[in-house]
């Protein structure tokens, strides 16, 4: 599936520099781990727990950090990068490109004679596309994919297969995932007296440019308004995104998150897996929750990193966890009463509880 | 979008009296939130935090209690309501009603010659009907809709594209969103010294009428017997219920909540958003499950609160919370003998720690 | 729906031996609970607190342990077997079988020229199948499912209605449900300076032979080499799992669970409902998590049992949560300083905290 070329090749495109005397008309065939990688391969070194896999790879080549170049073996080509990581995913999209997009309508298609579709898009089998609706230039739609009427769904994007739109405007180069539900109702009712009625939910929702959203997310329309997320947001799978949220540009969300209606998520975001955002508050920019915390009043520390549920600073859900963690360990006997008036070892020990290994991404 | 109408339309349809010198001729264009609503536009005040906004608004009338109606600025016209959340409700029914059924089946369905489709229902692309299964009056099958043999969909419901319902019976003025999943096999297995096989899930799925199921949730059939949910239940996106669970009438349940096998819900429960329902138990009539929590054993009385996990009375819940809360926030140094042998200002403190703004809905 | 058959040909079909004098002769209509199952009906006691059920059944024949047979009462035949709830699905399977595969291609499905289909396989209607997709003997397409370029379908395998597989080998004799999605992208990002970029997910998944997947769960592709569920695995509705995740045989993963990626599990795993396991953490095998916990290191031990967030031994967990739940009970009032220098009665209650009635499946 991989592309070949030369280490010259990838050095240009990369814009790295080969050591003196690597054979830049070496060829790569494949990028892999460390451990598996190969005499045709390429590989990286980022994460420090990999170095004694450093040591011993037998890749062709490795991307690698100054100061870990020396880790490689003897004929293992390092290619110095001040972040390997970040060049690993440009020497994937170098080695591993998208499929072009080939534009036509297939004739197992519905689309609307309303619907306007770009001559360079591409419109799978099954799919329905209903009046009014507008598919930009080069936009892919798959499979039994359906586009609600006046839908716009940007130059560039990709919706796989069985991605249901309705009351949106997607933007540029998205991609949207598999049985993604975006634009149906939020889950509105007005109760009185045991009467619940329905609110029609007569909003919609905006997604911005280079927005990805995972498999089976799903995102309400806004009830009044828009449900609004914004550029570069990523969305892992399964996220729930309710009605008249607003997510701000380069959030990312892991998966199985729910953000209930009308809240405010700053730019740059980051929120673990399985976590919760009650409905009606608003998060500062770059604020971190970590994965399965449940955030139910306001954050206004740009920056800020919390946990727990409720919510509240990373390091005092951390003192708390560790205190709660020494009650389940102590074996009081009834007639100790002096480890029984304790408290004292308790808080002792909190203060020298280890940081968990628990990051806002640890469930990503 | 909206259906303009004039004021003295508007307050037949929702039987409320204008203020003398209102102009009953003024048109209202649509429905807006207080601080964007314009000269055309109704709009509604329940929420005492936005009285701010009701001083401000430009609306041209406003669905409010008699109390805040002095609120308004001069020439917002007030329309005293006792509930404005509800008016505001059938205001928006009123000024965007549904669109109205159109009946046909499309070409592009494939439906059995053993279906039995009212002439009144419609029937979108590329939907699937199989042998013995009912549609009926004025019923509304989106696009690439499963619809199983002998399944039966009761008049006046909708189901949204890619809606998928097998084994089941589904009531009338149902709504059935995106994804959601009905009556496939419940998760059921016999295991004994290593040997796991499945058990045959031969039951079916009841739903009652004026249900909603958000978009991919899924209802599992019962093992044997019936997967129960009664009239007027509202179910959020994301939603997991399984075999042999029966949800008593007009409950909520909001977004990513789960109910393991063969529990029961009263009437009129309210679960918060991610909570989860252990498998055999059974929660009293009108019982609230606060957002976040877990539900392992059964709740006997009427009206219960409940929180955390596993979940007890809400009260003792935010008790603890605050305890540990403050185990958080101790610093201790190890010589302190005197704050460490604590406890008390521990336990004092949880009794001023102020109510958390936290209720069972505050995840929807 | 059920195959009615003779005492004397379910005793045959199960291996077991009918007491002296039963009519073997009499005749079985169906499977029912004890308590509503009449004088045609099989039945089954397995679990003890459905004994009293069993003093009163109308059951014609009842699979039960030789311990119990005396309970039931006169006229009602005793089945005696080792394990009830094992017979009682092999009952199931016999009296319930699984509908036969009616070989043939849909008219209305879209198969690629260049896809195998075996001529024993069944494609409904609204499939899309792509180039390179191989489609074994017997197995079952369900209307609206799209196999990917070059995907393998193992023999016997059964895709409900709305699965999605790209980028994946499948085994045989596999149970995947509707709305389930196999083989998108994993949720890869790498940021630096505000500059995210997506990380090119070019792997693929390997699903062994005899696996269940549940409605709408997602399994995403490797990044680079295969996200792995072994044989036997049974997977429930709406789980997450990420990419480069190993699941290893015979494990079993309650409802809306999510696996981190790169995480691997032990065989015969057990997972509760709702469960969450961060990335890059390795589970022995027989490792039981229960519902609700957050599991965010290894768990080095072998049949280990953990609870909580983070996750740490059960009994550890419930000592806590017992110590916790005591201290949301107290009342402590501002000069009731004995029971605030406490710590001592809340500790020795934690020692006679009942056991919840909590376990690794009581989510599911």
């Amino acid at each position: 599936m991989a592309v070949a070329l030369t280490l010259s090749e990838l050095a240009e495109k990369l814009g790295l520099t080969l050591p003196a005397g690597a054979n830049g008309a070496r060829v790569l065939q494949a990028v892999r781990p460390l451990d598996v990688a190969g005499a045709d391969d390429l590989s990286f070194l980022d994460n420090e727990k990999y170095r004694d896999q450093a040591k011993a790879t037998k890749a062709a080549a490795v991307l690698v950090r100054e100061a870990d170049a020396a880790l490689l073996p003897a004929g293992c080509i390092p290619l110095v990068v001040p972040q390997p990581y970040m060049a690993f995913a440009r020497a994937l999209m170098v080695m591993y490109p998208a499929a072009k997009v080939v534009p036509g309508i297939s004739e197992f298609a519905v689309v609307s004679a309303k619907a306007m579709i770009d001559p360079t898009a591409r419109i799978e089998p099954y799919a329905v596309i209903y009046a009014g609706a507008k598919i930009g230039a080069g936009a892919h739609i798959g499979a039994h994919c359906v586009v609600g009427e006046g839908v716009q769904i940007g130059a560039g994007t990709v919706l796989f297969s069985h991605a249901t739109v309705m009351k949106a405007v997607v933007g540029e180069r998205c991609v949207i995932h598999s049985g993604v539900r975006i634009g149906q109702d939020g889950f509105g009712f007005a109760a009185h007296n045991d009467v619940i009625i329905k609110i029609p939910q007569v909003g919609s929702v905006r997604i911005g440019n280079e927005v990805e959203i995972g498999a089976n997310s799903t995102i309400d329309c806004a009830a009044l308004g828009e449900t609004v997320i914004e550029d570069g947001v990523k969305i892992d799978n399964q996220v729930q995104i309710a009605h008249n949220v607003q997510i701000g540009k380069h959030s990312r969300i892991v998966a199985q998150v729910g953000v209930a209606g009308s809240s405010k998520l700053g730019q740059f975001s980051l929120i673990g897996g399985q976590s919760g955002i009650a409905g009606h508050v608003t998060l500062a920019d770059r604020v971190m929750v970590a994965a399965r915390s449940g955030v139910i009043k306001s954050v206004e520390n740009v920056s800020a990193v919390v946990a727990g549920f409720p919510a509240v600073d990373i390091q005092e859900w951390r003192r708390a966890m560790g205190a709660l963690s020494m009650l389940g360990r102590r074996k009081v006997k009834a007639g100790n009463s002096e480890a029984a008036a304790a408290g004292g070892p308790v808080a002792k020990e909190i203060e020298v509880h280890p940081a968990s290994p628990f990051a806002a991404e640890s469930f990503k």
